[in-house]
């Protein structure tokens, strides 16, 4: 998988309830705007707060519906749910699965490799590591990393961090592998693709689809200077829609956006007016990068 | 629910199953030692690494098995899936719900309580409150806890803590109200029931249980020296069986006591020959206790 | 060294020079009120924000003054500047040297052992160690702490935590040595002379040292409950002298008590009036306390 | 100033005297090695292992030796001791002074401007921010910092972070005013360049300066992708010499180069064989680079 992929917000109804109807038309508006592949079941997907049943669905639906090809979250903090999910995203049509590092319990490098490795014999899917310290306090370790690249069902990687040293000598350790190694931030996008990144998982997808896309063009066009000025505009609304306002904000905005996006489950609450009218006056400040 | 509960480890077999046989066998056996009450589904039973269905079924199991009352964890890091589970527990004849602070994603403290507040309103069992920011990098603030123990079906508080500041302020705000504020760790059982703590939910109580029962014993006989003397003694087994080797370490020492505990989850693997050896060193050095 | 100890405030002039008059009357208004010894260029002291010589001054000031023994703050973030201020300290009559962990770059326990034992060897002061990581981030660990008490020129510790676990931890190791110590927050002092402290190197001895003798003489007494009692009373001012507000909102307590404590120096600022309000408050909650 | 700039290594004796001789000689090997201005007293100097005079000294020394300006670190928690260092720093011919975040004491965004503003109001230096979370646990707001680019005495900032999504949003705030902005780790300088940084203070300047010329070079001349090869290769060895074995292992790298440093002061010590292997292998590695 190479480019820009959406780890796609999960409507639901104002009561909570999982809306596939919207999702379906979720799908074809960020797919219309032109990313490479969609990820169901991300964080942004307010994953954590679905059962297994829905999030199965989810990912069925999104498989459905997409006409690019889908890395689906399958992670949990045990094992053998993890690899129950990766078996149904397999199922229903996924082509990569996307594995958060276990969380909750801490563990050491040497079974986060294990368990990865447990993962990566069992899954029918291309598997992709997460890391994700900002929501699981466990960064995967560059050489962890390199020895599991190695692995012929381990495939790439989210590595969601703005830390430029940590993600090149990712890059480096995986170089000889075949390793797909995404940005989890849109914050360093630019920089990201200049230090070897074959694309980026973004929040900032969901949003601002042709954005990131265009900044990924533009950095293959061999224009990485107009890259990195449009991941400079975009600065201030990725950190509205994710440091600072969490998947609610990201919802405010794309509700903005007209996406059909719907609401937030609890405990995430929508934003009160002041957040609302902060995220919008984001979204309004770059409409010139969003059509 | 007063006195104390061990967060009961769940019994799995060598491949992985739930073992409800021996988790019947261990309801027994931990009784027989003397505590007060049982907590299924708290953080030493592996939960996180069990499918909903596995965790109503440990809960239906100890309830059936219990003779003393029973405090079921019931919490995720969704309001709906905690709700699910608390009915469960309820249907199974549980006695209390310990709802862990929701996970993964951050939330602030209105919105913390919001969520408990929508528990405590639905849920038929009484509401428990459990911090434990080892896991979950969450402190529940005690200006909250105080507010939501006027809450009438917020009954009490398991606080993973050895902050004895701050777990002071917490009895202070609940003082007023009927709430059953419990410590978390043995490490500072004696001081916590010093500083007015109804009890202990504490992963010792699994190995230790009638140790534990007696700390408490002659904390309520008014001898606070002898309680904070076995406090004193119980300290590095403590602190093996939890900080430094974690849920496979408190079962290694559980096996090594005969006690039918059975083996972890993965990605928990159990302990190497060496940490064995340092459990069960521990185990030894306190053996008296033990009985 | 027994008992309670000020971390004794710096007085300086609104100007920010350094007030040696009122520090005369200040260490009398504080020994009138009934604390064991006196603790110069503590961290409360405002000591990293004075010169070598200013450091000197005040300790040789205070040791005038003072008919109760003096423990001087000796501790910077390097071997030879530690050293000449302890030997200054000794000059000037002080009857221990506080070495806090040496801060700004950080260093393994091997490193900060052998930089205790250099000090420890070099000094013609008994040592105390000083460990208060909420200034320097780091905790010195309790078997750090053993190997060190058995030095002969090591005499004790401030152990700046609220943590009773670690605290009875370093108790237990240290118990065979002639080893003084000192828990270093008013939070949790009752507790911590329960669990075996000599005593108490207190910021909240400022404010009220008499509140904080009585909270010694009860435990001594026997009364441990009554000792906890006042605890608790104290807790909320105890918060907001040092987390809340710190040094600024201690001084603007003490000057609400009539103190000679003056100002504090920059970059620190006098609190505002919200916050002088609130300490004001704090300080009237508990007025019969501090007579 | 512009460009790469080492903070300066300071020579000790191996009996941990200052070694104004090396000193001298270390001047020369840097600057015939391509840098562009020095920077004597910043952390990899050992500054906080220093008297006031004692930096003051080194300061006046490289200021004599130098041929590039010199921007001198000044920087101290107390505000006094930062003007009085200042003060010395400008008597003694430096172009610039460094102003590192008042450490120890906590202070938040209001007081650390106002701090800031004080020192650049008194000073006859231009001054520079410098913000080292890793030392002092403080970072410096961006808001905070494109305000204070605003004051006219307000030069420019060395920024510690590996974080280039905060790292642009402090270019892009300080984008209108005069200011130098340098990133301060090698492990990014590639990146930090292509996101518009003025150059860098690095630790590896001391140990391949020439290299750390060459990558600005490269960036300059347009061959940004060069300069990020150089940056990649230069990765291992950067953190070596930093977060591995920190300034012991900084000296050893020298040494190793017959560079005239000398040795470190206590309670740094001399790293061992096996880290000093590894130091002088990773040298190796780069061998080609260090002409």
């Amino acid at each position: 998988m190479h480019g820009i992929g959406p780890p796609l917000a999960t409507p639901f109804t104002r009561e909570g309830d999982l809306d596939t109807d919207r999702l379906r038309r979720l799908v074809e508006w960020v797919e219309s705007r032109g990313v490479d592949f969609l990820v169901p079941c991300g964080s942004n997907g307010e994953t954590e707060l679905m059962t297994a049943d829905e999030r199965a669905r989810v990912i069925e639906v999104v498989a459905e519906e997409a006409s690019v090809p889908v890395l689906a979250g399958t992670g949990s903090p045990g094992l053998r749910e993890t690899l129950a999910a990766t078996d149904r995203a397999a199922s229903a049509g996924a082509d990569g699965a996307l594995v958060v590092t276990p969380f909750y319990y801490g563990h050491d490098d040497e079974t986060l490799e294990a368990y990865y490795r447990d993962v990566a014999d069992a899954s029918d899917l291309p598997v992709y590591l997460y890391s994700v310290p900002v929501y699981t306090d466990v960064a995967l370790d560059p050489v962890v990393v390199g020895r599991l690249a190695e692995h012929p069902n381990v495939a790439g990687m989210k590595d969601t961090t703005s830390d430029l040293a940590t993600f090149q000598r990712k890059r480096v350790l995986t170089e000889d592998a075949d390793f797909d190694l995404f940005v989890g931030t849109a914050g360093v996008l630019a920089h990201a693709l200049d230090a070897g990144a074959d694309g980026g998982v973004l929040a900032l997808a969901n949003v601002a689809p042709s954005a990131c896309a265009e900044m990924l063009a533009r950095h293959r066009a061999g224009d990485h200077d107009a890259a990195r000025r449009l991941n400079r505009r975009l600065l201030d609304l990725n950190r509205t829609i994710t440091a600072e306002y969490g998947v609610p904000g990201l919802k405010a905005a794309m509700r903005f956006l007209d996406a059909p996006v719907g609401y937030s489950r609890r405990p995430h609450h929508e934003v009160g007016d002041d957040a609302r009218e902060a995220v919008e006056a984001q979204v309004s400040a770059v409409a010139d990068l969003l059509d």
